[in-house]
């Protein structure tokens, strides 16, 4: 395995048992019923956990959005035309798409991470242009990558997640752009989950009966072609993964290895997420599930990630939507923790110890 | 029926048809696939039949948050004394209570209202002193309070969310505070939905397997001696029922009135929203289910609304921090239907007609 990829890996520890108790201690002492903040009290201490404080922080907040093109779309697996990666990336540079108005909402700051577009970008201030390749190869095919290009996607994740510590960093959420990234998550989670490729694969942007039917062919065809082996989650990344899918699984691991929460978002980040911990087990404790999404085979996925996820919107955008919102519950979380009154300093009666 | 609830209840006119349609249409304009936002694009257009605008707002918020005491606690059926009640009130005044934290959080005011509590309270400039006694009767006695003050209680909450709405209002949120309120709840649902006493009784603040019992006996025995009617929704609640339950009967009436959206907490919002619906049926379009709550028989009051919510995430502390967090999600829904770009405006590419 490549150095810094191996180096990253051995950086993620477990998390601090101390951190976790204290928080939990101190959750018992604020002026609410024992639990009654339900899962917002798990997250603060899972966040505490993670950050290794017992009252962890979530100010610096940012949106890791990646967008990398798709050899498969070739196949007519999506609604829409591979020219529309590129045009939604200039929408986030002009503010104008779903993950803009969220992240503003939340507070968040939104990073656009170039991994793999399939046409020449304008340069933009906003921009971080980090191309793999113009697109990945057709995976129905041959390989989508080459091993060389899966590693520099997964290291060019670590790097823009090192940068971003830099300028402060208390949560990060996942998020991606890529016409035809359903196809190849799906392909990910059939290979990494060992179900059937039609209960993985769903309608993506929204596609009807007779082409989902073609999608999971398709899909089909590539595992065929390119055999790839669970026991390997690099190989399976560039056989049939895709830049912005290698991207984040950088983000998660050089995430956690920094002690960063990691709130992911839907089907796609899932996809990533599957890889990444199959390279690092340990990383799974740093993982924040913001979603189910409406997408087919997404609940399946987080149950084998052994995430249960924050939310059931019915969102199914991507882009980092459903991370966002998830950042703002964690945010919520950490403030309750915070800010909250305990029994003592309000003056309030304790009740009876809790029943079961 | 009183006439300034007959007149609010004249006041509430159905969802504009016309708005909804537009909101839709834009939603379908968007650079994101059809219906990729799933409840957030629901929501948007909910907001925008209730408030009559096809772009819907949500900048003024504020969370109503009713406290009163019942004499039902002489019964043993909380792990809390009474006097927490007060202690409460006083902690939402100071801030340190779990809703002035989410409320802070998402730019709600919280309005404290004094609907009831059993005990004099210090006056403050933020709290509404508006008792309609000091507690209600205990239920299982005799009615919990008088035909008179169940109307008291409503128009107090009518007169409340007037007063908002002159200081501006886009959406508001319920919330209560009652040692012994999940008890008059169980009561008013098993009451309204025909359910078993058992079926809609949970442990509150957390009471064990045989207080649960006794709470249900003593329920069951509240309903014998008042036999309260459901056809009868005033004397339900003059029966079974609690000063803030009835404060929030009138809060969820005005509001609609004025073509405010009312965002529901969980279980004692619920069993106010069983009584406000069947004064006016008319009402239902107007409320929104921040979550399902940890208490037993919530599912249950929410589907005999028929309402979804729009999160599940084990809480039950009630005061409005549900829905603190559904009003955060409205505001996101309506900023997404604000502030996102048309695939004209971005120029992006739309994609094919979806599929099924």
């Amino acid at each position: 395995m490549p150095e810094l990829l191996s180096n990253i890996i051995k950086m993620i520890k477990p998390l601090d048992r101390g951190a976790m108790a204290e928080a939990r201690t101190r959750q018992n002492q604020l002026t609410k019923p024992w639990g009654s903040l339900g899962r917002l009290e798990e997250l603060s201490i899972q966040l505490a956990g993670i950050q290794g404080k017992p009252i962890p922080q979530v100010r610096h907040k940012a949106i890791i959005t990646m967008a990398g093109d798709h050899g498969v779309v070739a196949e007519g697996v999506s609604l829409f035309t591979q020219e529309v990666t590129a045009q939604m990336v200039y929408n986030f540079l002009s503010g104008g798409a779903g993950i803009n108005v969220i992240a503003r909402q939340v507070g968040a700051r939104v990073i656009v991470v170039d991994m793999g577009v399939a046409v020449e970008l304008e340069p933009s201030p906003q921009l971080l242009s980090r191309k793999v390749a113009f697109g990945t190869q057709n995976m129905s095919l041959g390989p989508a990558m080459t091993s060389e290009q899966a590693v520099k996607a997964i290291e060019t994740g670590i790097e823009v997640v090192t940068t971003e510590v830099a300028r402060g960093l208390d949560i990060v959420g996942t998020g991606d752009m890529g016409i035809g990234n359903t196809t190849a998550s799906s392909a990910i989670c059939a290979v990494m989950t060992g179900k059937p490729v039609a209960e993985v694969t769903g309608r993506g942007t929204g596609i009807a009966d007779r082409q989902l039917e073609h999608k999971v062919e398709v899909i089909e065809k590539a595992l065929a072609v390119n055999r790839p082996d669970p026991e390997q989650p690099l190989d399976v990344l560039a056989r049939v993964g895709g830049f912005e899918i290698g991207g984040l699984v950088g983000v998660m691991l050089a995430a956690a290895a920094h002690r960063i929460p990691v709130v992911i978002d839907g089907f796609i980040s899932g996809a990533a997420a599957l890889i990444a911990t199959a390279l690092s087990p340990e990383l799974k404790d740093f993982l924040i599930a913001a979603h189910v999404s409406a997408e087919a085979g997404h609940q399946l996925l987080l149950r084998h990630l052994g995430l249960k996820p924050l939310l059931d919107l019915g969102m199914r955008l991507g882009e980092g939507t459903g991370a966002a919102l998830g950042i703002f519950l964690a945010d919520v979380a950490a403030k309750v923790l915070a800010e909250m009154s305990t029994f003592a300093e309000a003056r309030v009666s304790e009740g009876d110890e809790p029943g079961n």
